[in-house]
């Protein structure tokens, strides 16, 4: 049995880090006249969808793509939910 | 009285939208071994604390942020959720 999760991540700088993109988006903001905007910080979103034949395999596998390739674990955190679609039952 | 909120912001491609970096992520995770992982759709997440007289009038603010200035609205959807994290009362 098969069953697909839609995983939803989300890699973020770590808190020590600067965001020079932040940083130029609130100037921008500034500049624009939303002096109330503050602490701006630009992260990656990644939705995908795996297949594994348990939760647990799904995490584990997802933990080492987001090592491995969606983050860069010395300057960004990652977390991610993971919400089941769809069961697969039968011959694969 | 301000209150200042966490805005959570996510930008995803429009689903008719071709994400060629979502393509490049699929096929390298493919070639380290992960043929279950499919439709891989790469946006950004950004945090930012706003300060408003009310939620109303934050959220006002924020659609026009993102509108203007965090995505494309062409080719990008964008949503948020607002955190209520600290109020303010007295003299400013």
């Amino acid at each position: 049995m098969q069953t697909k999760y839609l995983a939803k991540i989300f890699v973020t700088l770590r808190p020590s880090v600067l965001d020079p993109a932040g940083v130029a988006v609130q100037s921008g903001l500034k500049q624009l006249g939303y002096e109330n905007v503050d602490q701006v910080r630009i992260g990656k979103y990644i939705e995908l969808t795996i297949t594994s034949s348990d939760e647990k395999k799904a995490r584990q596998d997802l933990d080492t793509i987001c090592d491995q390739m969606l983050s860069n674990p010395v300057i960004e955190n990652y977390r991610f939910d993971l919400i089941e679609v769809e069961t697969q039952t039968g011959v694969f």
